[in-house]
């Protein structure tokens, strides 16, 4: 064959290749513009939240609206007509607030101020007196060590470094201070001080106290000290205070008890897969919250979207090649049990998993997502850009996933994590302030568009990694 | 000299252009570290729109409230230190609202049930006891001729076309149907219809009528019918009732009021350019509102981020070489003369404007600029974006700028628009719900830095169409 022959016949199937690639890629946009129009113009997703929400509320776990949250879940994946619906059977600690919590500054016998306080879940409570003692504030767990016993004991630790307001990524500032609240009464405790006070995960100044986990580590239960959280303006106001009247003291009570754990259940829904039944695609997010609000972006948000991704498919008569399921899990707030329970279970019984995709960063308007995986996953997942840009998608980085999921993490694995906008998000993280009405309609559904359109494409094309030639 | 050489001088001769490419950058990224580090931890914006919002309020043109705005800006730009400040007169129409408007549907004598609405702006009023008439549901313009005077006289044209829900930007949604509200009654008054009541442009369900520019055309005063928008609620709520009992009556009554002009102001301050003193760069919003809000979102904000532009660069040290002027225009909402009289006088002064910026679609989480200009300028732009990454800045597409700034429209003029996140801007827009409660702090200063860096490239670089070389 001369040379111009096989260059013809190259160029031709070139151009054939091409046809095809971009017939693929037509299909593709097609079914996204499917995905969202379904989505933005029948969506449930905010109506099963407005139940979650504002019929069941707040859903710690081990709690009765926990427990009625998985009952309506279950009921509503059933209606979807899914191919499996169960519940996965887990325990979970249970930690109750009691009645609210009561704080007070005093700068003088009998003159006092009250602040906004909640108690650290997991927290021991304070004396049913409440506590009583000065106050030494600090910037962060180093500071212990500088300040050393003799400063801090018998006192109460005021944790108050804030939220770093120049990071762009709000999640970064809450990493750069959530120590504080994780570990605070630990390391105070090994210095003498007798409770401690957290300045509020908040970027926002106001007076909602924001809750959160904490740990004791190995403290032995007889030196476990009570820990709450204070609202912004409380922590500038007591900042404030100290300044003027260093003797000052603080008065809290809190009446939070730990209980035996009790059972409790991650809720599934399965579209089993035409192609590869056995190869397991995970949506989800956490259905317990934290119970100051209703947990409506946390993780509410997440929940009713991974709902809608199934949805939506069946909806659109969407047959995926993998097994896709929504899990709900629970317990992710204070103890992740449900996230270690399901991959736990899917180890045991050798359910291979590809990919999985939780939202646990608030129901606003989504940017894209973070990925935790390999290299040749990522160049995929960057070809399909021009796909999400329409819908104003851009954000695909490295980076984290959710810590439901992360348990799930194998080699080869595909693990991703929806990012929203986050700047609003820590107002409402936590805080009684987490309601509904902080739910926009349209942010949610975007969300859970985006979601099933990245599903959709791993479905379709597969994970790099599967190793098994996907068909189209 | 051999080939070799001239390669290897070539190869060092790029590779010390690449160093100072890279030098520039790093002193780029530098400075735009700067202004966000300056406006997210010292930024003044949101104080101003407090100011503006809960202390002056909604800003109709003509207001009491603008001449506050008027004077409290100018002050306030005043003690920037700028080199100058200055008001521009400008006459403005006077329209008042009157006393609030009252409707109800009307089902059966003595049967009938109130709804919000209020009056658009430029309306005239009904009669003194109301005007009280059968109702026509429409689904636009179009349909008028469709049913034809004999279904329409003596009736109230109900338009009900609602915002496009699928579309991803919000104000495609707008475009989509605000015909109905801007020359819905001057249609409708061509087929005898005594008054017209509009679909409020909202994307989202609740009880807020949403007011808005409308126009009379030519129609001769004694024809001119009144107009008014009912909420998405209340639209959704006659349109049943309708299908139900075609006979319905609707009641309405509003008190509204047009008088001469007036006269008012355009707020202007400028630093004055190093290099170029005259050579113009413009950084805006405007200053009149709606009156039913307090107009945080429309356009408070993008008046308070326009003038930390100025602020920032002045906190910086940073010295322009170009003259950067902000400029708060009135009476954008209803009649654009601020935006026209500014035009107006520079082309007078023979004042040249090489660049306009724009912040007019709400105080959210900005996601890029939209540009009007040439191909060139678009390139130059592109080769910017990684400087804008790491804020989450990345929509820098063709597209309008802003209403006050169109007059300035040059041949190789840079007109840009700020381009926020924009799902919730029609849950506000010129609502009683445009409130300052519904700006988030963050998101107004990154607002505000964007703008701020977007205008420090412009001024180092030039626009490409300056036709001047710009030293570095």
């Amino acid at each position: 064959m001369s040379r111009i022959l096989v260059l013809l016949l190259l160029l031709t199937l070139g151009s054939f290749n091409s046809v095809k690639a971009q017939q693929v890629k037509q299909k593709d946009s097609l079914m996204i513009r499917s995905i969202y129009d379904m989505a933005l113009l029948q969506g449930k997703s905010y109506e099963w939240l407005e139940y979650l929400s504002n019929e069941i509320g707040g859903r710690l776990s081990g709690s009765l609206e926990a427990e009625r949250a998985v009952k309506y879940t279950e009921a509503e994946l059933k209606a979807l007509g899914l191919d499996k619906v169960w519940l996965q059977p887990v325990m979970v600690p249970k930690w109750t607030r009691g009645t609210k919590e009561y704080a007070y500054i005093e700068t003088a016998p009998g003159i006092s101020t009250t602040t906004n306080i909640c108690a650290l879940g997991g927290s021991v409570p304070t004396p049913a007196i409440g506590l009583k003692a000065e106050v030494i504030e600090v910037q962060g767990l180093d500071d212990l060590e500088r300040y050393g016993r003799e400063a801090i004991e018998g006192k109460i630790v005021f944790y108050n470094r804030p939220m770093q307001a120049d990071l762009i990524n709000t999640f970064e500032a809450y990493g750069g201070c959530v120590d504080q609240r994780y570990a605070g009464a630990m390391e105070a405790a090994k210095y003498g001080a007798v409770g401690i006070v957290v300045r509020s995960m908040n970027l926002r100044q106001d007076d909602y106290p924001h809750t959160g986990s904490m740990s004791y580590g190995d403290t032995p239960a007889n030196q476990r000290i009570p820990a709450c959280a204070i609202s912004t303006n409380g922590a500038d106001y007591l900042s404030s205070a100290l300044k003027i009247k260093p003797d000052l003291k603080f008065y809290f009570k809190q009446n939070c008890k730990t209980y035996d754990d009790v059972q409790s259940y991650n809720v599934i829904g399965e579209i089993t897969g035409s192609t590869y039944p056995d190869k397991y695609m995970v949506v989800g997010g956490h259905l317990d919250s934290w119970d100051l609000g209703d947990g409506s972006h946390d993780d509410g948000a997440g929940c009713v979207q991974s709902m809608e991704v199934l949805r939506l498919f069946k909806k659109l008569n969407y047959q995926p090649k993998h097994s896709i399921r929504v899990v709900l899990f629970m317990n992710e707030e204070n103890g992740l049990r449900g996230g270690n329970k399901y991959a736990e279970e899917a180890k045991l019984k050798n359910e291979q998993h590809v990919f999985a995709l939780e939202s646990d960063a608030g129901g606003f308007t989504p940017r894209g997502f973070s990925f935790d995986m390999d290299q040749a996953n990522m160049e995929q997942v960057a070809s399909w850009k021009p796909l999400f840009k329409p819908y104003l998608i851009h954000y695909f980085e490295m980076g984290g996933s959710g810590a439901d999921i992360g348990p799930l993490k194998e080699k080869g694995m595909v693990l991703a994590g929806l990012r929203p906008d986050s700047q609003r998000y820590f107002d409402h993280h936590h805080a009684e302030n987490d309601t509904f009405d902080a739910v926009n309609k349209r942010e949610l559904e975007l969300g859970g568009a985006a979601m099933a359109s990245l599903i959709y494409l791993f479905d379709t094309y597969g994970t790099k990694t599967e190793m098994t030639p996907v068909k189209n």
